[in-house]
């Protein structure tokens, strides 16, 4: 529903703005042009105005934008300004991965519990989070608020998606290799995998 | 340049067909309607339509489309009936994934080598392929022929691009947190990171 308000291409490149003033924050860039933001962001400065002005973040004439409260805004502005629990459906390789990933945790994401349909994988412990049973699902929805379901197995994954629509999960990071939608605009699915990302590799190199 | 032709919510969307069609395929569905297609697809069968006329596959009014011969059309017009060979940059916990993937073989993209810049990882073996040095890098691609290079580093990922794109790899996975983006049109870079496909979904629920 909030996506009428932002276009899904403005969007993304908001997340990108975020991405890299991150990045500059880090090598102790304070301030910086429109110009040179756009660049970094491959862009040019009109869009990078026009973007921003969903956020409502204008720099200063001759001084550019203070990276600290242009990112301070578009962290609010895209819900980065708060914390975000993660259930994971799938003991995949990728899915053990993502559970072990520190890194998450550090930009506000947190896996709570992790689900799998397979008995051997019920009762082990990545990391800290517990697997359960796909059947358990509810009372552990029940007992804590779930805020994103990311589904990380290539079998039968509409299981996992089903089970988390079921359960009112209301965004979904898909990342298996088919991908899934659905009409009701209280849900939103997010649907990545290699190789998808390959794929616009592939498709540009072909000759 | 050959996404002046394409347009990139199209090919995306193209890629997105040719997903949906193997999970229909696996299923051993012949045939599908545009109208269902689109459905799966997240589409109207108009748009469907539109996106099909770009690779010249057109259904058959009463039968709809073969699920075999529009795959083919679209593997083809994607750069996907044939192999590509990948390299890797960073010996992460995500790279070391990769590697070891064998799904991704499956739709024909191979890491052939993985680079580091750590010397306590050259010369390790994953899955069958050797972690080199990043000075090692020109050899390497002197002697086998290179399609795309995957950046899976946090540290420093900037170091890998560059050298990437200085032994001449046209296409780039970069998987670090940090979106690059060159002016070079020959070159194409596709930015992923879960955090940003997460940062969506946390832009969705945000009250």
């Amino acid at each position: 529903m909030k996506f009428k308000n932002t276009p899904e291409n403005t969007l993304e490149r908001l997340i990108i703005y975020l991405k890299v003033l991150e990045a500059l924050e880090k090598k102790n860039v304070n301030f910086i042009s429109s110009e040179d933001l756009a660049k970094s962001c491959g862009v040019n400065s009109a869009q990078l105005r026009k973007d921003l002005s969903f956020v409502g973040s204008l720099g200063t004439k001759g001084v550019g934008y203070s990276i600290k409260s242009l990112k301070y805004s578009l962290k609010n502005f895209l819900g980065r300004a708060q914390e975000w629990n993660l259930i994971l459906g799938g003991i995949s390789p990728l899915g053990i991965f993502l559970l072990q990933d520190k890194t998450l945790q550090k930009e506000g994401f947190y896996f709570l519990a992790a689900f799998d349909t397979k008995e051997e994988n019920i009762g082990k412990i990545y990391n800290g989070i517990s697997v359960y049973s796909l059947d358990q699902l509810s009372y552990v929805v029940n007992a804590i608020k779930v805020d994103i379901g990311v589904i990380a197995t290539e079998e039968e994954p509409e299981i996992f998606l089903n089970a988390f629509v079921e359960q009112g999960v209301k965004a979904i990071l898909n990342l298996s290799k088919v991908p899934f939608f659905v009409k009701n605009s209280e849900i939103k699915i997010e649907n990545f995998s290699f190789s998808m990302a390959l794929t616009k590799l592939s498709y540009f190199l072909k000759e």
